[in-house]
């Protein structure tokens, strides 16, 4: 990639994390009563801070196929609410006992850990009320598809069934393959989604979307496999998180599978591999080309 | 209510929940493979006890349309889904540290605490995975609308919000308005959302939902009234659940603040309010009408 359309990708990021904070700012006005807090605690974990890189996968999928940007913001801004929630649980003492998250306190740290659970619910139940809602999409058909792949990315088969088997990998040794289905799971299931909800936007059929669904499937795994590589060589500030933990923790990842040379291969192999899927997109796919390449040059 | 169709409304709860338990059945068969634990947590949390009220008015409320009954089931059991998501939450330690719950030891009793989170939270997403999927409705308007319904009373202006109010009542001194408001989104938002989702299951328009939602705002009210009577007065082993938690924690409830016999009155009120809601019905809207008068006769 160019150094000047790189500049271009750093510039979409942040406007693609400004309108998810603004939508946010919107949905989640605090009221005067005494839910003041849990929306708080929402807004602490919603806005400002993370790459959004879930959200502009949305909108850069969802242009392949001109769909009306508003629609995209909206979904967009609903899959990092899910990704927030994932986070804000994460966190919880009784799971990653986590106390920095994009800079600042975790928000169990900031509000307590029952407000955190709670926030973490209600996000969850936003996720789903904004894809759900007609000033997202017109088309119901739309709707209820966007509804179904998120609800499966997050559900048992999913992130959930993930975080579940990276529990479990702090008292088993997962080989390879098991550890592969982990984050195909944590976090491939999410950022698949992602490129079908641009997709489902811009009413690809199911049958369109084989080489959308290769791209997100390498592309899910050279970016866990960079997450590997950045938490034993990243920098914390930076990173904006505390670092280390699977080391800590004595949990296999791809880095301590697969050696720090070989890791960095497989990832730049695989970001190869996603964007030889978009073979059939011209130029307009430049966006998604440019997001592969930066999931692994990224420092945090 | 004659005795004869009190028998009847027992037989159709029993229907009911051994419907619901099915589908959790087949939906949450253990996966061979580290996230067994999960849907263990899940199952144990999902199937079996519990007066399945919720399910229970979906079925009921879809009857008066004709709706196709395994229609009915798959979203009543979505309900249930959401439902049982709350409860393992709200069990927490950091939320109101329950140990028993239907008889049974919480989740986190059992599984422990992070299994018990993610078990809640993969029941949050399964209830809408299973709203959106195809062969719960073929309708994809009435899908997008049912799971529009459900998230919004899961979420911060829902369930998630009332919550969140609970917490705070237990260091501020809430007046009957804000009592009513806190038992409204906890628990009478999803009561309505059940009765709601029936009616979107037949295809009745909003504006022709006014009577159903008159019925199920005053169940719901009547209904909680009746739980915090029996907080007071009801035995442990037969609730399932340990009692007498809200004087505990210094919580205001309908009881401490009308006393019990203008508890009593207002419920019994309440309930012949929520059934002269449904004076356009006729014979085929005595399920519901039998609900009501449950809510406030039943000891658990």
């Amino acid at each position: 990639m160019a150094a000047n359309s790189n500049l271009d990708l750093l510039q979409e990021m942040q406007a693609v994390a400004n309108a998810v904070d603004s939508q946010f700012d919107l949905l989640l006005a605090v009221p005067e009563d005494p839910r003041a807090v849990l929306f708080k605690a929402m807004r602490h974990a919603a806005i400002g801070g993370g790459k959004r890189l879930r959200p502009l996968l949305v909108i850069a999928t969802s242009r392949l196929f001109n769909v009306d940007q508003v629609s995209a913001i909206k979904a967009a801004t609903a899959v990092e609410a899910l990704h927030v929630y994932s986070l804000v649980h994460d966190d919880l003492p009784c799971m990653d006992d986590d106390d920095l998250r994009r800079g600042k306190p975790t928000a169990h740290v900031a509000f307590g850990e029952a407000e955190a659970v709670l926030a973490g619910d209600a996000l969850h139940a936003l996720a789903f009320d904004l894809l759900s809602d007609e000033s997202t999409h017109p088309d119901p058909f739309v709707r209820t598809e966007m509804v179904s792949c998120l609800a499966q990315a997050a559900g048992p088969s999913g992130m959930a069934g993930g975080q579940m088997m990276d529990l479990v990998a702090e008292n088993e040794t997962f080989d390879l393959q098991t550890v592969t289905r982990l984050q195909q799971l944590k976090t491939g299931a999410l950022i698949a989604a992602c490129v079908e909800i641009g997709a489902i936007l811009g009413k690809v059929p199911s049958e369109g979307r084989t080489g959308l669904r290769g791209y997100a499937h390498d592309l899910g795994l050279a970016f866990q496999i960079a997450d590997d590589i950045l938490d034993v060589e990243g920098d914390e500030e930076r990173a904006g998180k505390a670092l280390h933990k699977d080391e800590e923790a004595g949990k296999q990842t791809f880095l301590s599978l697969m050696g720090l040379e070989r890791a960095r291969e497989q990832a730049k192999m695989l970001v190869e591999q996603a964007q030889s899927h978009l073979s059939s997109y011209g130029d307009e796919a430049d966006m998604l080309r440019e997001i592969a390449a930066f999931t692994v040059e990224r420092d945090r």
